[in-house]
């Protein structure tokens, strides 16, 4: 074949940028279940319809066609399509499989989307996504609110990752405020206050006014509101002196300050309350989040979501939910693209056994299954080259160990740090490398001796 | 929403059966890593014209389109279409990247395909496939094809399935015994002997007259050498006894008694040369592998794969390989669908802590940190239920232990264990679960007591 190109849009990593990649989703998950978060994964395909129906015009889908599609056939009349999240899905199936599920629910998801949208940093037409949900039926404690911040921030804590810090705030917040200040169209004002970072006060107060029929009194009260940053209680305190009385405002200042307190004594540092944060999604009803990586801002929020009261429902029943999206991919693209990480060693090899002639392979197999054994992984040279070839590969590849079977005892040989240089005596069922290189994992290369 | 209905070809399972296939992709990945192979995902979809162009037009291919596609842009213009394999995506991955790789590559990579196929038990539209590979630059030494069946059966015997047995032939020894005999049409013969578990021998013998030419004699011979399983060199011994001489056949030979014999030694039980293996795919050049689940042999291969010298090459460059790959889908399927392996829970959660008061929840996240902290899967009930509701939360998941905080001492508290009963004091920073309790684990139940 010629040589391929790669497709726009749709990133790949070579086997070290992949191990970063692993590193982080292994980091995600196994947060995740020690939270009590069930791994699911749901199909890659949803109705087309289904997918439409959430008004989600502006995130182009990828219609599916068999090549050879039968128009008769049931199979291929009903359209299909690629989810472009994990929300709408995850919605699907708690209402297709709600008599076998236990509520309230808490569910993670990994796994790939696909927008046809223009590519452009940050932005990927196919793009691995991490989520975590907690849903009810009927009903839903607000303390789960609080709970996705105290995960996340420990997820994202374990990993050498640029500071991250996570903005919150609440939907009736935000609507209790512009109704309590005599606005009408909420929606519109929220989605105005949503470009702030984009287009500057200036332009939001002039489109509040001629747009959404603003004074130019509400206007300034909007901008006010919408500058509030406070870690702690305090929140409350700053949008109360603005003299707006209304009870949504009350009862989600509540929930605000709530969320704000419970991180601050978990995770002290991690979250801010931001109350210029809108998303732009219609669903969500209460808390709302997002997520930068400090220095990176302008890469866009790495982990999103927030409180809904109606994505799901079944007839009478509906299912309420909190949940949050980590862009896996929008993070991973960032760090190796600027090489803020990278991985220890490239390839999970920690041994590899040389061959001292190719009618000893056997031998040296059998260093291999000893070392393999004990947990540590081992590769077996694939050529009795000389020493110094053999040495080679291992160096290319990053493993850190070569290992000298000893042509007489079966078990003995000698184990040289490639990276050092020392070579000592060693036993196959008895060797252990140094904890550190024992798996292969992140390091933040020093930027600062620079 | 209408509550959805399954889309045929496209399955998913319950949190419990997650939990199985999880474990089973752990112990592949697991295993794969110990033999130094590097995970590598590719993207889903490739270009339309490439799929078509490897000849598999029995694999029906979904294509992609944008629904607000734009004919003159052109990431739109080309053709993409969903993946039905991981070899083919894999070999298009090292001749795009070649100049970036080490060889030999060994790789894995587990992630879904697609096949607009008629659903049915084993055959599904999306699938999970597990492949491991060795690819070469120029050439690719053979032991690789001896390692792999080691590598499964190291992978699959960690795992409580049905036994599992992998048949290995060669193709070199089948078509040098065809050869050899004097028939002509190698591949047709190939093909025609890859039927006999569908059409018996027979309508084998048949076909090979009407078809291809055969003598009844040479028919014959044919059957008696696909007749043909040993676990040991004796193959070489019974196919020699039927007198046919070549030298591709002699070659060969010395493969499979090659592979034969270091998975006797490796994983003895494991391998058997099986002479009416072919594989119906024409790229395979060397060693081929099919796999059973012993009792579900209609399930078709769980694990198939060979040898390949010329599926990827780049202009001059060549980059032979041998793979497998396990069909995590059709494997997992069967186990759920015949309960032969559950989980040991049904959610990662090892112990629920109560909650004796709303206004004492913060004393339950304490407690469930501490024990997160060291490794133990915690979560906090929903709701200060009754204590007898919250022990329900728990039972119903399968979460082995409940534990109540103590509303004088912070760490301490009692624990339950609620498959016993049995309730002990303990202390949330030492307190340890029983080893196989720490993680959920996969448990054959038990069949011969029934």
């Amino acid at each position: 074949m010629a040589r391929p190109t790669p497709v726009s849009g749709f990133p790949e990593w070579l086997p070290a940028g992949r191990l970063v990649e692993q590193a982080i989703i292994d980091r995600l998950r196994g947060t995740f279940e020690l939270w009590g978060y069930s791994g699911l994964e749901t199909r890659a395909v949803e109705p087309l319809e289904q997918l439409l129906s959430k008004g989600e015009i502006d995130k182009e889908v990828y219609v599916l066609r068999r090549l050879q599609a039968d128009a008769d056939d049931p199979l291929d009349a009903s359209g299909l399509a690629l989810h472009y999240d994990l929300t709408v899905p995850f919605a699907r199936y708690v209402v297709e499989n709600s008599g076998r599920l236990h509520f309230p629910l808490k569910r993670y998801q990994i796994q790939k989307c696909w927008r046809g949208e223009r590519p452009q940093e940050g932005r990927y037409r196919e793009f691995l996504q991490a989520d975590i949900d907690v849903v009810g039926l009927g009903d839903l404690p607000f303390h789960y609110e609080t709970e996705l911040p105290v995960v996340l921030a420990e997820a994202l804590s374990g990993l050498p990752l640029p500071p991250v810090r996570m903005q919150v705030n609440n939907r009736k917040v935000s609507q209790g405020f512009f109704r309590g200040l005599g606005l009408e169209d909420l929606g519109g004002v929220l989605r105005t206050v949503d470009k702030i970072d984009k287009i500057g006060p200036v332009e939001v107060a002039r489109l509040l006014q001629a747009d959404l029929g603003a004074t130019a009194g509400q206007a300034e009260a909007v901008l006010a509101f919408a500058s509030i940053q406070a870690a702690d209680g305090s929140v409350a305190d700053r949008v109360a002196a603005l003299g707006v009385a209304d009870p949504l405002l009350d009862e989600g200042m509540g929930e605000l300050v709530g969320v704000v307190e419970a991180a601050r004594a978990a995770v002290p540092g991690f979250l801010v309350a931001d109350l210029k944060i809108a998303r732009g999604l219609d669903y969500y009803t209460g808390t709302v989040y997002e997520t930068q990586l400090v220095g990176h801002e302008a890469l866009g929020s790495i982990c999103s979501g927030g409180r809904y009261d109606t994505l799901a429902s079944d007839g009478d029943v509906r299912y309420p939910g909190v949940g949050v999206s980590v862009g896996v991919t929008r993070l991973v693209s960032r760090l190796l693209g600027q090489e803020l990480v990278t991985s220890s060693r490239g390839v999970p090899t920690c041994v590899l056994v040389a061959v001292v002639a190719e009618d000893q392979r056997a031998a040296s197999d059998r260093t291999a299954a000893a070392l393999r054994r004990r947990g540590i992984a081992a590769e077996v040279a694939p050529r009795a080259d000389k020493f110094g070839k053999q040495i080679r590969y291992a160096d290319r590849r990053g493993i850190p160990f070569v290992w000298f079977p000893s042509t007489e005892e079966p078990t003995a040989g000698e184990v040289k740090d490639i990276r050092s240089g020392e070579q000592v005596p060693a036993v196959s069922d008895e060797w252990q490398p140094p904890a550190a290189d024992l798996q292969p994992h992140l390091v933040a290369p020093d930027t600062t001796g620079d």
